[in-house]
């Protein structure tokens, strides 16, 4: 699995102080506990600083940057504030989270997913509105997909958010990701997918529990990236306990080592 | 869900000495918890009373329908126990529990389940031995779906067990399981499924966690039967969450009402 962690974010409650205070000893400490627990993005988002978003981005890439060599997830639908961190960026290709289908979003951000070779999170939304159906979803994938290779991307570096909302609002919201997940995976092997656990469980109590069934349920049709909390033990159990299931770990290697390690205690 | 309670089976090393010292009353408290717990039928296993199975398994008719009314799922491969316990039984219509495609197992059996008009666990196994691959598995479930039809019998009352294999033995034994409920299910929808759930952890540590990711994942390929522990609490809860994120819980009405009872405690 593909994991990006989530936890340097605005929209965090217990976060949000540390960007606004500069505070590069807590944000630092969320990228290294992210990337020992097995990030292979680490997410960032200034995006609740609505006057200085770009600068913010870019105190958060060198913060972060600064400890650790994971690559970064710059989240942020603003290009002005994605440019000035990808100038930031060293090392490791970073990934934009993200493009859409909207026509005004998908022009300010492609161009600067080719000038700097990234990695892409599309999502399926355009401007039509928000798809209900797996169909709609998957035909907002195709087009993207289609356009972002033609563009010159290869598949392999776009990721597709199957834009999950909550089950409770809607019955079907569930099963349309899931579905979303397993066409595209289906259809498009080399893409890979960055799907957001926590939409599915708003507004519902015992949210983990939900978010762990719907993480299991994509997992099994094909999801290989999610951004999420790698810090949440118990769902990092369920990714190894999935991966053995679905034989992506070989005799089950990797979650016996992570038994042994005490992971599961 | 369909569930098929476990608890009453003389494989069971805490259950054995009830049913070889005649204990009623322990038997009929796990008729009552299953029952209790939501069960939809309660197993009931003697096999390992070589010698007098079939007066085993008829006193666990008559002690367990003494307490409850839910119906039977009798275990035996052997049709002299089977028939014995089929007279015995009143009240609802019992479940065999299993017919499979072996030739021998499958002449004597068949009568047993027209006869007395029966709900059938039809296991993917035929003469041939274990099936490797989903497909195997699904070519056992439609010749057997075709055979058992022919005979009389109506789809609803099939219920497909894939013959889950160790994980640990066999990378693809998940995804084999899981590929074929999906095929069934998609093909013949009127058909159950009446899965096996702790086979595929056999040799692992913490089992009941492989154990939960299966349910979860066959439960999102379409499976909508179960032989496990409805006593498990924590499984039973998995249950209520991906009923709830596949929509089959419509709004998580059962979810919320679950949740308000105190079983996610």
């Amino acid at each position: 699995m593909i994991i990006i962690g989530e936890k340097i974010n605005s929209t965090l409650k217990a976060v949000r102080p540390a960007i606004e205070t500069y505070d590069s000893e807590a944000i630092q400490n969320l990228a290294k506990l992210q990337t020992d627990a097995g990030s292979s993005y680490i997410d960032i988002n200034a995006g609740m600083f609505l006057d200085d978003e770009p600068e913010r981005l870019v105190w958060l890439v060198n913060t972060v940057q600064a400890v650790v060599k994971t690559p970064l997830c710059l989240d942020s639908p603003n290009a002005a504030a994605l440019e000035a961190a990808l100038e930031a960026c060293k090392g490791e290709t970073p990934m934009i989270n993200s493009i859409t289908g909207e026509k005004e979003r998908f022009e300010a951000i492609l161009p600067l997913a080719v000038k700097y070779k990234t990695k892409i999170v599309a999502l399926c939304m355009d401007d039509t509105g928000m798809p209900e159906t797996a169909h709609e979803r998957f035909s907002i994938a195709e087009r993207l997909i289609s356009e972002l290779t033609s563009a010159g991307m290869k598949q392999g570096d776009i990721f597709i958010d199957p834009l999950v909302r909550p089950v409770s609002t809607g019955p079907h919201y569930g099963v349309a990701a899931i579905e979303t997940i397993r066409r595209v995976k289906t259809e498009y092997p080399q893409v890979h997918i960055a799907c957001g656990l926590s939409n599915v469980s708003f507004g519902l109590p015992q949210r983990k529990l939900i978010n762990q069934v719907f993480l299991v349920s994509a997992m099994a049709a094909g999801m290989d990236g999610a951004i999420l909390d790698p810090l949440d033990k118990k769902l990092m159990t369920f990714i190894a306990a999935t991966e053995a299931l679905l034989g992506i770990d070989e005799y089950c290697i990797e979650y016996l080592d992570k038994y042994r390690s005490g992971m599961f205690d």
